[in-house]
């Protein structure tokens, strides 16, 4: 399993993902889930992947060769908006898994499926980040739902809702993202540490900041511990339910 | 969808479970999904029902029924174990998805499938709780897990993971699950109010507290409300990360 997550703020992109790869409980592997192009003073892309592992890196395989290539195939360095390098992956993606299972119309329920995210900014554009389906097809985050998630999305997904803010910024973001991350690798076995994590400032066409966060990271194990007391220092300060009042 | 959840603390049980059934998004309704049995000074017993409606209430009232044959067939309030009572139910629920799916090995993908918890206490054991499985099996809550939950169960658990703690009060995990509850119902359309909360002290075979909490309850509000913004406060709180010394 894995867990991705890319955010849209005010200021810029925020990209966080796992790097545990899992084929059963006793096949465990760490991968990089995160991949970036850019073009200096053009376009920056950054790719989240999640799902079956030959397909994502045939994906990005994909990408590499088409951008090697730039006078015969259009490759995503050379579109010259987020939708039509977002369409070009999809494409890549709907096709890698269709040749392992062919004339399906449902493909994400098979056992080669994957899913992106897909966000960054090309000149002349505002930077966007899209979810990539196994069918191709794609939605983007927006000012109402200002970030996407992709593999083991739940557990950390009320905390997001709850306290994400476009207005944040990468200094709150990441501190919000590593809670996400920590209730997530707290209930599933099979998303965990190291994490990866990069900012991509807007108007700049380059990654801001990208940094790997290990198990020896001294910060995240003390965010994990706060984090925890506050949460029950947080419920015991509830006020106290009035069960004389409520009673049926 | 659907969420309930059984919690074993040191001094008795607590349950609590949503009211909504849907079959598809426009085709909502209200059905309780907790249910009580009892026999003064003998046994009482809580069912919460997470699946197909027609299935669970199928299974309530052959336990309703088999309660009233005393004689001619070992009903629930007629047996001398939590064991014995908890493999009655599951044989019911079994029985009543094979119906609708015959000679199938695995029941739990079934639309007509369905899971329980089943907690209580028999005159001469401790109390305990059960998760019934759409095979007719089913594991207990231990003290290294004194929760079980059933349905839409990711959003809300982390928290109970971090928090709950087998020695709090009634008082103290009625909050906490309120707040379980609440991130679930925030993510999870299919999940919502009113809901159905009790508990039972060891040792009195009967329902020490029963009380439902719908939209106009107050305290409930207040909750959701306080919880929100003591997350962000938390967040906020939480020591800043050093981009510096992390850079990679």
């Amino acid at each position: 399993m894995t867990y991705c997550v890319g955010v849209k703020l005010n200021k810029g992109l925020v990209f966080m993902s796992d790097t545990l790869t899992n084929a059963g409980v006793d096949n465990l592997s760490h991968h990089k889930k995160m991949f970036h192009w850019h073009l200096k003073n053009k376009c920056i892309f950054t790719l989240l992947a999640s799902g079956n592992l030959a397909t994502t890196q045939s994906v990005v395989n994909q990408i590499n060769e088409s951008n090697k290539k730039t006078r015969t195939k259009e490759g995503i360095l050379n579109t010259d908006s987020m939708y039509k390098a977002a369409t070009i992956i999809g494409e890549y993606l709907r096709c890698t898994i269709s040749v392992n299972k062919k004339n399906e119309q449902q493909l994400s329920n098979n056992p080669y499926s994957a899913t992106f995210i897909f966000g960054g900014q090309i000149y002349g554009e505002t930077s966007k980040i899209f979810l990539i389906y196994p069918e191709g097809n794609f939605i983007e985050a927006s000012n109402e739902e200002p970030f996407l998630q992709i593999g083991e999305t739940k557990y950390g997904k009320p905390i997001l809702l709850r306290a994400l803010d476009q207005k944040m910024s990468f200094q709150e973001t990441i501190k919000l993202l590593l809670v996400s991350f920590d209730s997530t690798i707290k209930t599933n076995l099979s998303v965990g540490l190291p994490l990866d994590y990069c900012d991509i400032l807007n108007d700049k066409y380059e990654i801001n900041r990208s940094l790997r966060i290990n198990k020896s990271n001294q910060y995240f194990n003390n965010i994990t511990e706060i984090w925890e007391s506050s949460l029950k220092k947080s419920v015991e300060n509830l006020p106290n339910f009035d069960f004389d009042e409520n009673h049926s």
